[in-house]
């Protein structure tokens, strides 16, 4: 964990913290704290280990295999956009991830008979953000081009 | 593999044979073929581990790990039905399984923007047929079913 994730100063940490989606991010983390233990921690903490800087990206090596943790944090990213979709639109987004233990896979939304997102998954073992705000953008993205499918086939996700 | 299987005596057997699924699953397991070692063999003998009859089953236990001989049957029925989907209508539709090492799980295939076709599995370590016929229907419906999807949402597909 960078001491920049622990300790977000800037404004822009604080916007990005603010948004939705991660706000639907953290709520999924906090929901495995059966213990409370995490109860003491501010959502930056708990976010740190999705934030890697250009450094610590450059020190993990080309290839590799993904290591638990971050398959954890993939699928809690993922878990994330889905209840952001259904939380704008009402339509529960059902996840479906494909994966090879290289981490190179798929991941694919459905609601009703659309796919309202596909997104090819690579380099999963180095998967992170530099910033706590291009965290932010990244989901949210994949929630508007989510919701943009909806509203063009409204009918088929209903179907 | 039971008798029954490996000489296909009856008519209905013929006739399950020469439907076109089933000449896609024996085209898929016939291109796994890579030294020629099958060629002297008959579809009905290549299928013939597809086929469980209801003692078979019966022998079987209710909950079962699912090995893998009968994933790669799974994996190759599905394929076929991938294939028969884009050899009657043109469109590749590309499959996605998620599955516990249970045998619980589900099977998802898309062309474009739509999901043409998605089946939850379960039972998957007694995956199999009591007949060819019963084979070939199973296979065939849900070509079908994907097909009226198709047809039912063009654009869609084609997204």
């Amino acid at each position: 964990m960078s001491d920049a994730a622990v300790s977000p100063a800037v404004p822009e940490d604080e916007a990005a913290l603010a948004t939705p989606f991660v706000k639907c991010l953290v709520r999924l983390i906090r929901a495995q704290d059966c213990h409370g233990s995490w109860e003491g921690k501010r959502d930056a903490e708990l976010l740190g280990d999705f934030i890697i800087t250009k450094e610590q990206r450059r020190a993990i090596p080309i290839i590799g295999d993904p290591d638990p943790d971050v398959l954890w944090r993939l699928d809690k990213f993922y878990a994330a956009v889905g209840l952001a979709i259904e939380e704008r639109c009402g339509l529960m987004a059902s996840p479906m991830m494909e994966m090879s233990h290289e981490g190179f896979g798929r991941v694919l939304f459905t609601a009703g008979r659309l796919v309202v997102l596909s997104k090819t998954l690579r380099d999963v073992h180095r998967f992170g953000f530099e910033t706590f705000w291009k965290l932010a953008a990244a989901g949210t993205k994949l929630v508007g081009d989510a919701i943009a499918a909806i509203d063009a086939y409204p009918e088929v996700a209903r179907a």
